[in-house]
């Protein structure tokens, strides 16, 4: 690592020589497989960008100069180049980020994990640079092959063609495969760029071309790129990015430094939008990435980042139990059909794509999508089960809404990785889904506590003919079994309080999902203060169970504790549910603090925002202590405030 | 209309002649100005597609074949085919939907108002016909130029052509400005489309060819199209879609019903994704509407549906107060920047774009770029002012959340026609805003109650640097200016409580936004019950003011109003905030039930669900009866439930 520890920042990669500079890609290389195999963390993604990043740095000057990058699990080569080689704690507590962070470094923008972005910041950072007439000021946005089949990188493109003016320099990281094979037309026409006759000869000759070409600015650009049905279709067909307006240069070998930079040169001196279209190999250095026909090496550790484990050696995991029932659905009943954005294995589709290969969708990076075309598929008689990551479920807000619920659609969303996840960060945790689905009339939301009841509700989902059903879960293993002792309504009673016949228990305690071993620890805690606890897991938390109100009020306090947002979540439901029943029983609502969450392990998050049994049973304990000797007796206006989790 | 009113369904269309069906169109034109100028209503789009809805009608099978309209505002004439030609109450109270319904005929699909959904629906519908091997079922979806600079409608197309065996129709409905002259790379590439010298020519003779070629299937459509770069190109460029591997029929002229019906039946047969390509004149037939160069007449009393009044005769709304305080804002600070998806002038923002035209941006119809983008500007060192309607905002939940909140961007949000709307139905009331914003950490809402507040809460908005703002305003005229009595934190207290010194009073009544004279009207009834009542605008409904639970500790009973889904929204918050602070004085919060409202005027609806000051006194002197002599006695378990808004 002789070369990669004397870069404390971009401008040291000047004055490398060509030599130099590829003894440093292989430095770099070196380093992340030997880091990412130790941390667990995205590898394949940074081993295809290493000399793309490397030319990026030495043609843009960040910070003044805003080097993007789209989906930032790419970044890990730009912060080797940034000043951040410590990766001994990469996505753990006080390590850094697996993604780019405005709080670790001034080069870095978006921090961002949700795909397709890249443009629409781009476009608006060239927008202010315009504004404000900073003509030296140059925006260059990196986006994956698999991202550009988001919605909202065509809606980018169609404004930043618009201004032919604005200079922004688009590369399209093309490496053939994003998460999994990039699939849909636009995945057809980089096929035909890449392999046209042109572009065969394009490779063979681009090195000398580009270097024998001189650097003159737009002039030379339009004379390449400006005999329009000559030279550029000798190279290759440009196809739809000019139909659009968008100067297109390439394809580069993305994996020749000098062949980059010479592009991004040109690209960044013509003066308005170009795109860049750069070949790479997805894990390129590293043999078993680059063979591995599947996405697996895209995240290593994704499964367990916590123990580097993968899955098969750990036991069942929610995704995997999902992904065995949906087989079995899908053998019992011909109208099942599923759905996924792109991520085929990592939500569990695979074995059901493999056994029903005519009855799985892959939109693509188009959660958007996902949702309407499940609206139409439940239309035309199939019920559709979109399984998502929870938090990629926002991007389909306005559809789940106005498409599948207001036509009152029987289709399934199954949310995977909700709750806290963690090692992801801010923007992976799927903790928004229970409180903006709220809203949505008709919705009906599960949040099965253990393996037996995600299979139980996912059938019970799919058999709902008339409107959206949820079924949400967390990440990682699934826990053991917590069976239920008896049942009041459609709610599982899970633990009995130890009251003598007659006598009012003290707290009802509503146990959402996964935390129902939790909430059991919480009750046993309670009880030893001899505080009576009765332990329910409503199951479906959406709509409240027309149970729950007269229950709570044979209690006197009632707490909800739940892995979502306090805001809005099951909690403000249950008490909304309570204050329209006439039942003013005290509650209080545990749940995540309406604030984005630093990247840790789950454990170490839930303990901070105090989502852990000793945290709640202590301030359960001081409010019941509060409440004095009976319910209603009036001095509940000095209960002290329980502090966690409440901001 | 001797001929319209003899079609009751669409099959009546098969026995007409070509003569005849001119005559029809020209019926339906009559029909539509006259309706639709007195009711109000879209009256341009519907101008535009009357001989292409024939046409679709008599190519296609409906309700067996799906023919399916984007953003259904041009419906109408559907709707005169398949047996709705009562007009009289169009999108009254009991009359006939502005928009498809599924209630009023099988006919119907789409209810969703929402542009760019059409292609996400036909996919799934074109796939649920083809795993249930219904290959006589067709899928019919047209979509204007406009929709389809919404990224949904790119994801669609996508998919839609990576499945070259599965048979759908797109028609693309160009009439060069859907709301407003449709922006960015995809109009120039369509006006490519329109202004070629092949364009010229094939219009000329289009009727001659398409009426000699035979109709013969798959092989004249390959022999017309599949001599690539031969005979398309002499007719016209086809670019982009077939370089998404979309085969392309046209431009047709869209007021040609054979030529229509040609194109419409060849692209059924084809048994593979074709786009017929179709040129329409926006409001076609009347003179007013085709020479408007505006979007004026997209829809006639789009201001005030209620009285057919033009704005300009009934005083200031909320709409006009903001544009002006645009430009006022835009000449102090030159740092202000506007943003609009595609609605340029319903959002009040003409003004604004006419005396700083380089700092507006128009989008297109896309709301996720229009949010991200945003985030860029704003990182760039602008402040962005982004108006838009309420319930499109859902489009970009996403996008504030994670691009403009987690990044702390200085962005600010206009919510226009926020709260029920009424007339244009269960998509267009803005009621969703004030609950998905919960969730978003470190985000603000101003909710002003009148045209000085609007003012006021503007400039404070633009003020803020590091989080983004949301500015929420109903939709019509604004009411007088309800002044402040006294202030408490940053809230306006609107009226006293009229209470010896010292003495607790009964009520506390939280009003948000433009219910300011009716939360008024509240106190009046109920001090006349003797039940003292103090009113008080939180002006900034999220967060909660400080100063809120403490001042709710000594009311006995807190009642919220608020013009948004009661599910999550700002009385949830608000009872929240109260069990935090440990203040369990009962609370009772009203707002729009979390379902669907069907069309009818604003004044309906809210008195439909019980959003008027009498139902609101009423229940709420029932609460504080049942509460007895002061707070907090215990009986509060038998208070009465308030039924009404409370589903």
């Amino acid at each position: 690592m002789a070369l990669l520890t004397r870069i404390t920042g971009p401008r040291d990669l000047d004055r490398l020589s060509p030599e130099e500079l590829d003894q440093l890609a292989r430095e770099i290389r070196t380093f992340l497989v030997e880091a990412v195999s130790k941390t667990g963390g995205h590898l394949g993604p940074n081993l295809g960008v290493v000399e793309l990043t490397i030319a990026l740095h030495r043609v843009f000057e960040s910070p003044r100069d805003k080097v993007l990058f789209d989906t930032g699990h790419q970044s890990y080569v730009h912060k080797l180049l940034t000043g951040r080689q410590d990766f001994s704690r990469l996505r753990a507590r006080g390590g850094i980020s697996g993604y780019p962070s405005r709080a670790e470094s001034e080069h870095d923008v978006i921090e961002n994990s949700h795909a397709s972005t890249v443009l629409g910041w781009a476009d608006g950072l060239a927008k202010a640079n315009q504004v404000l007439g900073r003509a030296d000021h140059h925006v260059a946005a990196v986006i994956g092959d698999g991202a550009l089949t988001g919605g909202m990188a065509w809606e980018a493109l169609n404004n930043i063609a618009a201004a032919k003016d604005r200079p922004l320099v688009i590369v399209v990281n093309d490496n053939e495969r994003s998460y999994a094979p990039t699939i849909g037309g636009l995945a057809d026409h980089l096929a035909t760029l890449r392999t046209t006759d042109g572009y065969e000869r394009f490779l063979a000759r681009s090195k000398d071309l580009l270097n024998r070409t001189p650097v003159v600015g737009r002039p030379l650009y339009e004379t390449l790129h400006g005999a329009k049905k000559g030279i550029k279709d000798v190279i290759a067909p440009q196809g739809m990015f000019e139909d659009l307006g968008l100067k297109y240069l390439g394809p580069i070998d993305g994996h020749d430094i000098a062949a980059l930079e010479s592009a991004l040169t040109r690209a960044k001196r013509f003066g308005g939008p170009v795109i860049v279209h750069c070949l790479t190999e997805k894990g390129r250095g590293y043999q078993p990435a680059v063979q591995h026909e599947a996405d697996r090496f895209h995240a290593v550790g994704v499964i367990h980042p916590d123990t580097g484990l993968p899955v098969a050696a750990s036991g069942a995991d929610w995704t995997s139990v999902f992904g065995d029932e949906m087989v079995e659905l899908g053998r019992e009943r011909a109208d099942i059909v599923a759905i996924t954005a792109a991520m085929l294995q990592p939500v569990g589709l695979r074995k059901f794509a493999e056994t029903f290969p005519d009855r799985v969708y892959d939109v693509g990076i188009a959660e958007q999508h996902g949702a309407v075309s499940a609206a139409g598929l439940a239309t035309g008689g199939l019920h559709p089960v979109f399984a998502v990551y929870a938090t990629f479920l926002n991007r389909a807000f306005d559809q789940v809404l106005m498409d599948v619920a207001l036509h009152k659609c029987g289709v399934t969303f199954v949310l995977d990785r909700a709750g806290v996840t963690g090692t992801d960060g801010a923007s992976h945790n799927g903790m928004w889904d229970m409180s903006i689905l709220q809203v949505v009339p008709g919705l009906r939301i599960a949040a099965p506590r253990d393996a037996d009841q995600l299979r139980a509700q996912l059938r019970e989902a799919v058999e709902v003919k008339d409107a959206p059903t949820v079924v949400r879960f967390s990440k990682g293993a699934v826990g053991p079994s917590v069976p239920a002792v008896s049942a009041i309504g459609g709610m599982d009673v899970l633990r009995e309080p130890r009251t003598e016949e007659g006598e009012r228990p003290d707290v009802l305690l509503v146990s959402v999902g996964a935390l129902a071993p939790m909430c059991l620890e919480v009750a046993g805690l309670l009880e030893k203060q001899g505080i009576s606890t009765t332990v329910v897991d409503p199951r479906w938390v959406k709509p409240v169970d027309e149970a729950l109100p007269p229950l709570a009020d044979r209690h006197r306090v009632v707490v909800t504790v739940e892995d979502n947002s306090r805001a809005g979540g099951v909690g403000s439901a249950i008490a909304q549910a309570l204050r329209d029943a006439g039942v003013d029983v005290p509650l209080r609502d545990f749940g995540i603090p309406a604030k984005f969450l630093d990247h840790a392990s789950r454990g170490e998050v839930l303990a901070e925002i105090g989502l852990t049994a000793p945290d709640i049973a202590r301030q359960v304990t001081g409010l019941v202590a509060k409440l004095g000797g009976r319910y209603g007796t009036g001095d509940t206006e000095g209960a002290e405030h329980a502090e966690a989790s409440r901001d």
